[in-house]
C-alpha cells in the first residue's frame, strides 16, 4: 500500500508535534506504564490542559481529570498513547477511530515480535480504516524537545537540539536518553519505531527531512522492512539532510540475534552496506561515531576541496590524527610555500608547517587564532581539524575562544572539527564549543573521524572540486 | 652498551621511588617550569623535608630552603630533576656527579629532538661515567602516585592505580593527567621518556615488571630505538605483566610526523606489527582502547576456554555485542542445553537462552544476579560479558551489587567485563564496579574489545584449552 508522499509529512504532524495527547490505559499506580507515561509528559513540560488521562475506573490521575474512554474528551486528541493490555487494543483502538484521534502511538507489546503477525496485520488494518497513523507496537514512545513532549516511559526528554535518532531498540533508546544528558548531545526527537507494523523508517525519514528543527538523522536499525522503498526515500532524502545509520546484526550470528528478538528479517550486511552507500547515508559503526558524526554533518557545511588541515600543539596528537586520516581517507599533503610561510609566524623555529601544523606546546591563544584564520582564508585548504593537548601553558576555554574568533573572522564556508585532550577543563571547553555549533571532541581520531563523515558527504552530494 | 637486568631495576628505583628529590634550576618565577617542578612537588604530597630546590641565586623558593648547588645539600640525593637551559646542564650534571646523585630526570630540552645529536651522545656518556641513570632530556617529568611524587610540570598527580603509563609525547602525557582524574584512570607511575638518550622502553619494562604496585604497562610510542632489544625484553616481560602499546606513525605520513618531531626513526608498520605479536605486546589503535584494555588486563585472569557468554538486557545491546565478538574474535556459540535451563529461570517467556543471553527490559537484580552466577560457575563457560541498558525497572546501582555478589559468590576465576548504557547514574555504578576491580565501560563494543584484550593475552600465555 504506497502511501502519497507530502501527506506522510501531515500525516506524521499530530504523532510527533500534537496538540492534545490522551494516554490510553493511564495508571494511578506508579509502576505501571500508564502512570509513568501521564507523569513523564507533565514532568517533561508540556501543557497539562493538552493531557488526558484515559481510564474507566479513575476520576482523576496525577491531579488530571481522567475520562473512561477516548470518546468522552471534550476536546479533539491528536496524539494517543497506548499502553493497555494487548487483549484489549482493538476495542481502544476503534475508540479512538470514532473519536476522530489522528494518531496512535502503541506501547503495548504482544504483536509480530512474539509471532502474532496476523493480528498485527488486522490491527494496522483497522487503524488505517480510520484514516489514523500508527507507530508501533512494541514500542517505547516518543520524546519530542521541540514541544517538550515526553510522550514515553523514558524517564527525563533528551536535551533540545538538531538530531533526530530513531531507534529499533527500545532499551538502547531509554538507556541513550541518560547518555544524551550526560554527553549534553541534542536532539529533535527521539523515537522507538517498534515492530513498525505502519509507520516504518521510510515514513520517518520524510517526516525528518521536512522538520525544520532537525539539521540531521540518525538510525539505530536491524532490519529494514521495505527495503526497496527505504532506500529510495534515503536517497532523495539525503540529499537535503544528512542521515548517519548504525546497522548492527552485521555478523552472521549478530543477524541471528537481531531476527530472534525484533522479528525482522536482518538481512546479508554487504547488501546493506552497498545500499548504504548508494542512497548516501553514511555508516556508522558505533554508538559513539552515530552521535559524533551527527553533531558534524548538523553544524558543519560539507567541504569543496580535499586538502585538510591539521593544527595542533602537540606533536603525538598530531601524530595520530595523521594516521586516522589515512584511515578515513582524507587528504593531508603539505601546504603549499606560501601557506608554510605565513603559518611559520605563529610557532617558534622548532614548529612545523608541514602538516600537521605543529604550534608546539608554547602556542596560545594568538598562535591558534592566527594558525586557524590562515588556513581558514587560503584558497588551498577545504577543511581544518584543530587538535589541542591541555598544558600548563593556556587554558582550554583561552583556545576555544582562539578558534571561534578565528571561524568568525574568516567569514567563509569550510567545516572544521575539533579535539582537546584533557581533563574537566578541556570538557568544559569542548562543551562551549559545541554549543557555539564547533564540534569537538575528546580524542584526535574522533575529531579526524567526523571530518571523514563530511568529506563522504561532500562527495555523495558531489561537491568536491579537485 | 648492554646493561645486566637485575641492576636496572636497582639503578631505576632512585628514579621513580626515590627518597630524596633535588630539582636543579628551581625558580622563585611562577611562568618557569623550575618553579612548577617544586610546587607540584609539594602540592602532590611529597614531603616538604625531602625536597632540595637549587639555585645559586635565591635562600628560599616556596618556602623551602634553596641550595647554590646539588653539592651544597646536607642529605643523600636520589634524584635531581634538571631544569636549567642546555647550555649549563653539563655544568650541574658533573655536579650531581660528584654529588652522588644515583638519577637524573631532565626536562631540559635541546639535544637529539633538534639535530644536537653529538651533544646528547656526550651528555649519556658523562652521566654514565659517574654511575648515574638519565631520563629524557626532553621530558615532562615523572609522576609516581605510590609515594606522591609529582616530579613534572604536569598540574596534579593521576589517580593512583596499577597501570605505568610510558609515554613518548609529552604533550599528551599532560594532557592525559587530567583525563585520567576525570575518567578515574588510576596510574602506578606517568612517565615521560623524551628522547630516550639513555634510559630507554626496554629499561622501563624491566622496571614495571618487577614493580610490586604496577598489573600493566601502557605504552605510547612512536618508535623505539633499539628494536631487538625492545622486542627481547617485552618478550620476557609480557610474560609477566600485560603490554598494551599505542604505537602512532602507522601512516607514511604519520611515521613521517613522528620522526620529524622526536627525531627517532619510526619505521615500517607492519614490522612492528609483527613484533608486537611475536613479543606479547596487545596493540591498541586509540587512546580509549589503551587504557580501557589495561584496565581490564590488570583487574582481570585470563579466560582458560574459549566460549563466552553475554548477559543482556537489552536486544539491541546484545546484538551490537554479537558483531562485536565477531570483529575481536570471540567464540558465541549456543550454551549447552542444561546450561540454557538454568538460563530460562532469569528470564520471561520472551526471553532468548541463545546467547546473548536476552533476560529482557523486564530483568532486574535477582535475574542478572541469577544469570551472572550461573554463567560463572558452568564448566562449559570461558568468560562472561554483562551489558546493562538502565531502564525504568531497576538503578545501575542494584544491576552491580548483582554482578559483584555473583562474582563473589561464583568463587572461579574466570574473566568478566560489564557494559552500563546510560546516564550520570549508570555512569556512578559503572564507577563503583571499577573501584570493585570489575571493567565497565559505557558501550557494549567496548566491554567486548577488552574481552577480546583478555583473550589475546591468553593466546599469548597459552592458555586456552579446547
Amino acid at each position: 500500500m504506497e502511501k502519497p508522499r507530502s501527506s506522510v509529512v501531515e500525516q506524521l504532524r499530530p504523532l510527533f508535534r500534537p496538540r492534545t495527547v490522551a494516554v490510553v490505559g493511564a495508571s494511578r499506580k506508579p509502576e505501571k506504564i500508564g502512570y509513568q507515561v501521564v507523569r513523564n509528559l507533565m514532568e517533561g513540560g508540556f501543557p497539562r490542559d493538552r493531557i488526558f488521562p484515559i481510564n474507566p475506573y479513575a476520576d482523576e490521575i496525577l491531579g488530571l481529570k481522567a475520562y473512561p474512554s477516548v470518546k468522552d474528551v471534550p476536546e479533539e486528541v491528536d496524539l494517543a498513547v497506548i499502553c493497555v493490555p494487548a487483549r484489549i487494543v482493538f476495542d481502544v483502538v476503534r475508540d479512538c477511530g470514532e473519536k476522530g484521534v489522528k494518531a496512535i502511538a502503541m506501547i503495548t507489546a504482544g504483536f509480530g515480535e512474539v509471532g502474532n503477525v496476523e493480528e498485527e496485520r488486522r490491527l494496522v488494518e483497522l487503524v488505517r480504516s480510520y484514516g489514523m497513523r500508527l507507530l508501533g507496537p512494541n514500542i517505547v514512545g516518543v520524546c519530542d524537545t521541540v514541544n517538550r513532549m515526553n510522550a514515553s516511559f523514558c524517564q527525563a526528554l533528551p536535551p533540545p537540539g538538531d538530531i533526530a535518532f530513531i531507534t529499533q531498540s527500545g532499551a538502547l533508546g531509554i538507556a541513550l536518553v541518560g547518555w544524551t544528558i550526560m554527553e549534553r548531545i541534542g536532539l529533535s526527537d527521539l523515537v522507538s519505531v517498534g515492530n513498525k507494523a505502519d509507520v516504518d523508517d521510510a515514513d520517518l525519514l520524510e517526516f525528518f527531512a521536512h522538520d525544520p528543527h532537525t539539521r540531521a538523522i540518525a538510525l539505530y536499525i536491524e532490519g529494514v522492512k521495505n527495503g526497496r522503498r527505504f532506500f529510495e526515500t534515503a536517497r532523495r532524502v539525503s540529499k537535503q539532510k544528512p542521515i548517519v545509520a548504525l546497522k548492527a546484526g552485521r555478523s552472521e550470528r549478530g543477524a541471528a540475534a537481531a531476527a530472534s528478538h525484533t522479528g525482522a528479517l536482518a538481512g546479508a550486511d554487504r547488501i546493506y552496506d552497498a545500499a548504504f552507500q548508494q542512497s548516501g547515508i553514511i555508516r556508522a559503526y558505533t554508538i559513539d561515531q552515530l552521535f559524533d558524526w551527527c553533531i558534524a554533518l548538523a553544524s558543519q557545511p560539507p567541504p569543496r576541496k580535499r586538502p585538510v588541515v591539521i593544527v595542533t600543539n602537540g606533536g603525538g596528537a598530531g601524530v595520530m590524527a595523521t594516521d586516522a586520516c589515512a584511515d578515513y581517507g582524507l587528504a593531508l599533503e603539505d601546504p603549499p610555500d606560501d601557506l608554510k610561510n605565513v603559518f611559520r609566524q605563529y610557532m617558534p623555529p622548532f614548529g612545523s608547517t608541514r602538516n600537521p601544523i605543529d604550534l608546539t606546546g608554547m602556542a596560545r591563544r594568538d598562535e591558534y587564532y592566527g594558525a586557524v584564520l590562515t588556513a581558514l582564508q587560503h584558497s588551498w585548504v577545504g577543511a581544518v581539524i584543530v587538535l589541542y593537548c591541555h598544558t600548563a601553558i593556556t587554558t582550554p576555554r583561552e583556545v576555544a575562544d582562539a578558534i571561534l574568533d578565528a571561524i568568525r573572522q574568516a567569514k567563509v564556508d569550510k567545516p572544521v572539527t575539533v579535539s582537546f585532550i584533557g581533563g574537566a577543563e578541556a570538557d568544559e571547553a569542548s562543551d562551549y564549543l559545541r554549543q557555539n555549533r564547533v564540534p569537538c571532541y575528546p580524542t584526535p581520531e574522533r575529531a579526524v573521524a567526523a571530518m571523514g563523515a563530511l568529506y563522504r558527504r561532500a562527495e555523495y552530494l558531489g561537491l568536491l572540486r579537485d
